[in-house]
């Protein structure tokens, strides 16, 4: 018998495979046949799981924490004691703006995300209802990430988080949160 | 002998499959055996690409725009003549935060970059230095979504941008820009 908890380290495998693979895909040699070969056998695995809808699993699939979800990095957001949201990350070619940095959108997904967490109530993300999101200088790839957020005062709903490089700054956010909805 | 524009019709080729297979993959029933043999099936296809770096197809890699990247929806933003820049495109279930919705960060991902292609100069994207979202209604997965910008002010490097479904605006933007790096 094949456990739900083996379930989902098989999802999670897949997914892990997919990243890798949308990784690989963009450090191709454009001469290399590859591709047209790879196209043909993941039209075969498509095919192998459509119509097989059903009830799915939990908490795998947000688009930057879901360890299911091949889009996110993923994003290990952990809480601290204190109620500081904080995850480490690296990001790899499909993450990229401008040349060798990270794109300014995925740093304000991954803000979003952090803000909210920073927010939650009993696990249950908060709402962000206004996001502020300031670029002081490039945010690197490959390079360890350190996402944290902190709600600035709770009695307003205000959060505020960075994304440090080396102990610098590189991108700050500000936040209006609301509870997470009941 | 083959192009390179169709090489770069393979690499789309696979990185839409790459698409279908994250999608399908968070569709997939728990008591599904699928996920495993797909695992070793990707373990496969990424042997196979692994070590073989090389020159890459330029703008196909973007995590927003590019056909190439199996995290981009991928949005295929036009700029019209008065310099709006736009784009729709329907998401599923990679990019849904609360259920049925489309994640905050997500939408904060797209306005960023349409808000910089509004600020293009010669096809180069303007650099977003700051980037105001605000949140007004919930957006909706599976729905046409329309996503526009435009400079503001182009003398202060000022844009703004809406999200918009059925004519109703979900989410907002504001960004200050500075023109693209020679």
């Amino acid at each position: 018998m094949h456990s739900n908890n083996s379930k989902q380290a098989d999802l999670e495998s897949v997914a892990a495979g997919l990243r890798r693979l949308t990784d690989l895909l963009l450090r191709v040699d454009a001469d290399d046949p590859g591709p047209a070969t790879v196209a043909d056998e993941l039209d075969t695995i498509v095919a192998m799981l459509e119509n097989r809808g059903g009830p799915r699993l939990s908490g795998v699939e947000d688009p930057a924490s879901g360890r299911g979800n091949a889009l996110a990095p993923p994003l290990d957001v952990e809480i601290g004691d204190d109620g500081t949201a904080s995850a480490t990350v690296h990001l790899g070619l499909p993450y990229q703006g401008p040349k060798a940095l990270v794109h300014g959108g995925i740093s304000a997904l991954m803000l979003s995300h952090v803000l909210s967490a920073a927010g939650s109530v009993d696990g249950e993300p908060a709402v962000v209802q206004e996001l502020a999101v300031r670029y002081h200088r490039p945010t690197p790839l490959f390079a360890e990430l350190h996402i944290s957020a902190a709600r600035a005062d709770p009695a307003v709903g205000h959060a505020q988080g960075t994304i440090d490089v080396g102990g610098v700054t590189t991108v700050s956010a500000q936040a209006q949160i609301a509870p997470p909805p009941h």
